[in-house]
C-alpha cells in the first residue's frame, strides 16, 4: 500500500513553518521555515502607537508558497517512491485573533493597500482596541451576560469584534472597503482553495468560539440587536460574515490549480479547517483529560479539555470542540512570555553577554542559572503586554521591583522568567479552584524545548513535575493530525495516539527552591492584587523589606 | 602685595580633585583630578553583599599627593611670580559618613590589611548596617528622643555609629584592631598635618553633627549610658573618639614636613577643618537664607541655612554651624541620582547608543530630550539605593512601572531622571510644610552643569525656576573659601561674596510639561506612600491605567 502523508502548517508571530508527516506514524520527516520579511521581525509597528501590531498578508502568502513547496521538494529528493499525490491533506495552525479585512473577492485589503497599517492583518497582540473591548464587555454585561461566561467575564482587545470596531472607529474609509473579515486560520485554507466569495469561506469553531462570541446555543455569532448596540455597522456586517463554524476534522476546501502549481501539491488535495496554533499544538503535545498543555512561545497558551461547561472566571475561553471534537476546550494564557525576553535582549541592550542574540541568551541563561531563587532581590510582574488571564486586562503594564545599583541584566532576565512562572501558577490555581483538576503539566514550543533554566524554575514555582512534549513542532504536528482526520474521516484522539510520542523529559521540583518561591509568590500575589484588582487595599510597605530579607537568606543558604 | 592662594580639595565617590584659587578673587585658576584606581570606579564591592561599598584609604592618600602637587606644578608653570608659600591654606570637602578605622598611630587599618574589606573605609553609600541603624533608632526613640530630632526621626545605615557597630558585630577581630574611627574629612587634614595620635585629630562639626549624633546641648557625642545600651564596646570607644567638634573656619593643623615634600606645599601651611562635600559645596554655590542648594552628583545633597532649630521630620540633619558658622545647617538628600544613570549605562548595557560612556549618555539624552513628559508611559521610584529623605529608609529598593514590550533604554533613562525630580520635590514640600520657605533653587555639581535635559525636567517637575551655580567646582571652591577664612580669620559670608559669582544660567518651567508632571507626580506619590509608608492602604489599581491614559494624551498633544 502506498504511504500517505499530510502537511501541518504553523503560522507564528515572527515566522511560519511546515512539517511533512506520514499518516499513522510518529516521525516528522521534513520541515521548512519562513521568516516574515516585513516590519520588526515580521511585525509592523508604529512609533506613535505603542500598542499597535500588524502583519503583512503578502508575507503570509509568500511564506505559504515557500514552506509547502520546500517540504515537497525535500520529500521528492529524500523519499525514493514519493509522489505529490501521496500528500493527502494539509491544514494550518495560526496565531489568533489575527483579523484580516478582505474585499468582495475574498482578497486581503493589505495586498493592494500596502502603506496603510489599518488595511493589514491585525495581529493577535495588537492592543489598540481596548476602548472597543471595554464597550463590548460593558454592553454584554447588561444585555447578553451569557456571551461573557465563555470568555472569562471580560472581552479582550486582542479579539475579533474589538479589532473590527476599532477599524471602523479610527479609519472609516478602510472599513468601508472591507466587505468582510476573516481570521488568519481561515484565510490560509481559503487562499489555498482559491475561494473568491467571502461567504464561501469555511470558518473554524476554534477561532469563532469565544473570540467572535460564536456558540450554537445562541445561534452562532452575536445577534444583530446586540451588535446594533455596539454599532449599527456591525449589525450590517453580520450578514457578510458566517452562519456556521466547523471543527478541524472537517474539510475547508480542496487545493485549487493556482496553488497546486505554486506549491507542488496535487490539485484537489484536502484542506482541513484551520485552527489556532495552541489548540492544534495541544493535540500534537498529547493533550488528554487532566493534562494542562502549555504552549510556551512569544506568549503562552494553556489548554485543557473537559466534559464540563462550567464557566471559569478569568480564563479566557471555553469552546465546544475547539481542541478535540466532543470536548470543551478550555483556553487560558499569558500575553507575553518569550516576548519579555526578546524585549530585554532587543531593547535593554545586552551586548556584554555576547555578539549575537543566541550567544547573549546562552550566556545570560548560564549566569542566571548560577543563581538561586531570591538571590537577585528582584520581583517582577509579567504584564508588559497586559494580562490575558486571570485578570483579562490589557490596560496593565510591566512592573519590576527590588533593583539596587548593582542589578545586572541576567538578574532581570531571571526575574522575568520567574514572573512568567508566577503568572502561570495563578492560572493553574484558578483552574483548580474552578474544579478542573490539573493532573499533569506538559510544556511545548521552542522555549520549553530549549530553555532548561526556565522549565526548572517552572517546576520549582509550580511545585509539580513539568513534562516536555516530545515533538518540537507540536502545532504543525497537530495540524497534520487534523488534516489526516479530515481526509480519512478518522477520530482525532485515535490519530493522536498513532502520531505522537509520550513525553521523555521531565523537570522535578527542588525542595529548597520551592520554599523560597513560595515566599516570593506571596509577594508577587500582593502586587498582583494591588495593581490588578480594583478595590484591593493591601499594605505594600513590607514588600521591599521582605524581598531584601529573602535575598539575604538566599545568599547565606 | 603678594597674591595669596588657597587650595580646595573635593573627595567624591569615584575621584578626588583640587582647585587652586586666589584669595578674594573669583577665578578658579588650576585644577587636577585623580580617579581612584581600586574596585569598580573606586568602590570596593562584594558579589555576596550587594549593599556593601568600601574604599581603599591608599587611594585617598595617593590621590592627595597627586592633586595637590599637580596644581602647584601648574601654578609654577603658568604664574610667573608664583611661589609655594603663596598657598596660605587648604582644606577638603569629602563624602560622608565615610568612616575609616584607624590604629593607635592614627593610621588607616586598610593601608596594612589590604585584603580585608572590613578594614577599609566604609563609604557613605555602604548600606550593610541597616540592622544596627534600626537598633540605634529604636533605642534612641525610647531613651534619647532628642538625638533623633536632629536627624529626621530615624538614624541611617549610612552613618557613623551604625557602621562602627556593624564592624564590631560582623568582624570583631578587625574591630579590636581599630583603636578609633575617623571621618574621611578629618582623616585627610590629620594626614597632611602628620598627626599620629587619634585624640589629637581635629573633628568637623559638620561630620559630627547628626551623623555621630554630636551636639553641644547634650555634651558632644551620645553619652556612655546610651552607647552602653547599644553595645558596651561603643561606650568604651567613646573615650577614644573626641570631645569637641569644630566649624570649618577653624584650623585643623599645619602641613607636616613629609607632606610638604610630597606635595610641594610649604611646611606649616594652614589646614582648615574639613567638612562634607555638600556643605562646602553649598557655600561655593552661593547659599544664603531662603536658597535651597542641591549638589547633584552620584547622590544628591540638599542644603539650606536657617536661624530656626525646629526639627523637620524626614530631613536628615540639622546641625549648628555645619554650613555657615552662626546658622543651623539643614541637610536633606537623595541616596542615588547620578548613580542611577551610571547603573543604567554600566549594567543594563546601552552599547547601541554609542561606543563609550560619554557617547552613550549624549545620544541617550538626545533621544530622551525628544520626548515629552508622559510619552514613555513609565513611572519609576528613585530608591535603588534606599531613600535618605523624606522616608529615611535604606530597606527600600528600586521600582519601575509601565514597561511595554517596546520600552527603550532612553525612555528608562528619562523615567529615572523624572524619578529623581519627583523625589526632590518630596523634599521641597517637606521643607516648606515645616516652615522653611524655599525662595530660590540653585543646582550645582557635574550633572547640574552638563545635563540640560535633567535641569529642564527639574524646573518642570518643581514648577519653579532652577538656577545653576556658576562654579563647576563648588565643593572645592567652598573648601577654598573655608581655608581662606581659617587662615585669615575672616567671616565665611564675606569671603563667599568675594569669591563666588552669581548664577548666570536658569531653567524656567514650561507650562504644558508642568501640567503633565503634576499628574505623574500624583501617581508617583501613590507609589511613594504605598511602598514607603507603613500602614498606608491605597488602592493602586488605577496607577497603570492612568499612566497609559497620560501616555496617550502626551502622544496626541
Amino acid at each position: 500500500m502506498m504511504k500517505e502523508y499530510v502537511i501541518g502548517l504553523d503560522y507564528g508571530t515572527n515566522s511560519c513553518r511546515s512539517v511533512l508527516i506520514e499518516v499513522g506514524a510518529k516521525d516528522e520527516l521534513f520541515s521548512a521555515v519562513y521568516n516574515y520579511p516585513s516590519g520588526e521581525q515580521g511585525v509592523l509597528l508604529s512609533a506613535k502607537a505603542p500598542h499597535l501590531a500588524r502583519q503583512s498578508p503578502a508575507d503570509y502568502l509568500d511564506g505559504l508558497e515557500f514552506i509547502i513547496s520546500s517540504v515537497i521538494e525535500q520529500a521528492k529528493i529524500h523519499l525514493s517512491d514519493f509522489r505529490s499525490e501521496a500528500v493527502i491533506a494539509l491544514t494550518c495552525a495560526t496565531t489568533g485573533s489575527t483579523v484580516i479585512p478582505i474585499d468582495h473577492n475574498a482578497q486581503a485589503l493589505g495586498l493592494e493597500d500596502k502603506e496603510n497599517l489599518n488595511a493589514q492583518a491585525w495581529l493577535w497582540k495588537d492592543h489598540t482596541s481596548h476602548q472597543e473591548a471595554n464597550l463590548i464587555s460593558e454592553k454584554a454585561k447588561i444585555l447578553r451576560p451569557q456571551y461573557l461566561e465563555r470568555c472569562g467575564g471580560t472581552y479582550s482587545s486582542e479579539w475579533f469584534w474589538a479589532k473590527i470596531l476599532r477599524l471602523k472607529n479610527i479609519d472609516p474609509a478602510t472599513y468601508a472597503k472591507a466587505h468582510s473579515f476573516v481570521e488568519l486560520c481561515d484565510f490560509l485554507p481559503a487562499s489555498l482553495a482559491g475561494i473568491r466569495e467571502p461567504k464561501a469561506i469555511k470558518r473554524s469553531i476554534c477561532a469563532a468560539g469565544h473570540k467572535a462570541m460564536y456558540a450554537n446555543e445562541w445561534g452562532g455569532l452575536p445577534d444583530k440587536e446586540f451588535l446594533n448596540e455596539l454599532d449599527p455597522a456591525l449589525s450590517d456586517l453580520r450578514d457578510r460574515l458566517y452562519d456556521e463554524a466547523l471543527e478541524s476534522d472537517q474539510i475547508a476546501g480542496y487545493v485549487c490549480e493556482e496553488w497546486a502549481e505554486r506549491t507542488g501539491l496535487k490539485t484537489g488535495t484536502v484542506i482541513a479547517v484551520g485552527a489556532f496554533d495552541a489548540h492544534m499544538g495541544a493535540v500534537g503535545a498529547g493533550i488528554k483529560e487532566g493534562s494542562l498543555v502549555k504552549i510556551v512561545g512569544t506568549s503562552t497558551c494553556d489548554l485543557m479539555i473537559s466534559k464540563s461547561k462550567q464557566p471559569i472566571a478569568g480564563v479566557c475561553g471555553l469552546v465546544e470542540g475547539s481542541v478535540i471534537p466532543g470536548f470543551i476546550g478550555i483556553e487560558a494564557g499569558q500575553s507575553a512570555v518569550g516576548d519579555l525576553f526578546l524585549w530585554l535582549v532587543n531593547h535593554l541592550g545586552t551586548n556584554e553577554y555576547g555578539k549575537n542574540r543566541d550567544e547573549v541568551f546562552k550566556n545570560m541563561t548560564a549566569q542566571a542559572a548560577a543563581m538561586s531563587a531570591g538571590q537577585s532581590g528582584l520581583l517582577s510582574l509579567d504584564w508588559n503586554n497586559g494580562n490575558r488571564c486571570t485578570l483579562v486586562d490589557m490596560q496593565l503594564s510591566g512592573l519590576m521591583l527590588g533593583q539596587s545599583l548593582h542589578t545586572k541584566v541576567h538578574e532581570i532576565y531571571r526575574a522575568l522568567i520567574e514572573a512568567t512562572a508566577f503568572g502561570a501558577l495563578k492560572i493553574i490555581e484558578r483552574l483548580e479552584e474552578s474544579g478542573t483538576a490539573v493532573k499533569e503539566i506538559i510544556c511545548c514550543g521552542g522555549l520549553a524545548q530549549k530553555n532548561e533554566l526556565m522549565m526548572q524554575i517552572y517546576a520549582n514555582v509550580f511545585n509539580r513535575p513539568v513534562r516536555i512534549a516530545d515533538s518540537e513542532q507540536t502545532c504543525a504536528l497537530g495540524a497534520g493530525i487534523f488534516a489526516a482526520a479530515a481526509s480519512k474521516n478518522m477520530a482525532v484522539l485515535e490519530l493522536q495516539k498513532q502520531m505522537t510520542n509520550d513525553c521523555r523529559r521531565e523537570y522535578l521540583p527542588e525542595s529548597t527552591e520551592v520554599k523560597t518561591y513560595e515566599q516570593l509568590y506571596a509577594l508577587y500575589s500582593q502586587l498582583y492584587e494591588a495593581f490588578g484588582v480594583a478595590g484591593s487595599q493591601d499594605d505594600l510597605f513590607g514588600v521591599m523589606k521582605r524581598l531584601i530579607q529573602i535575598q539575604k537568606e538566599a545568599h547565606h543558604a
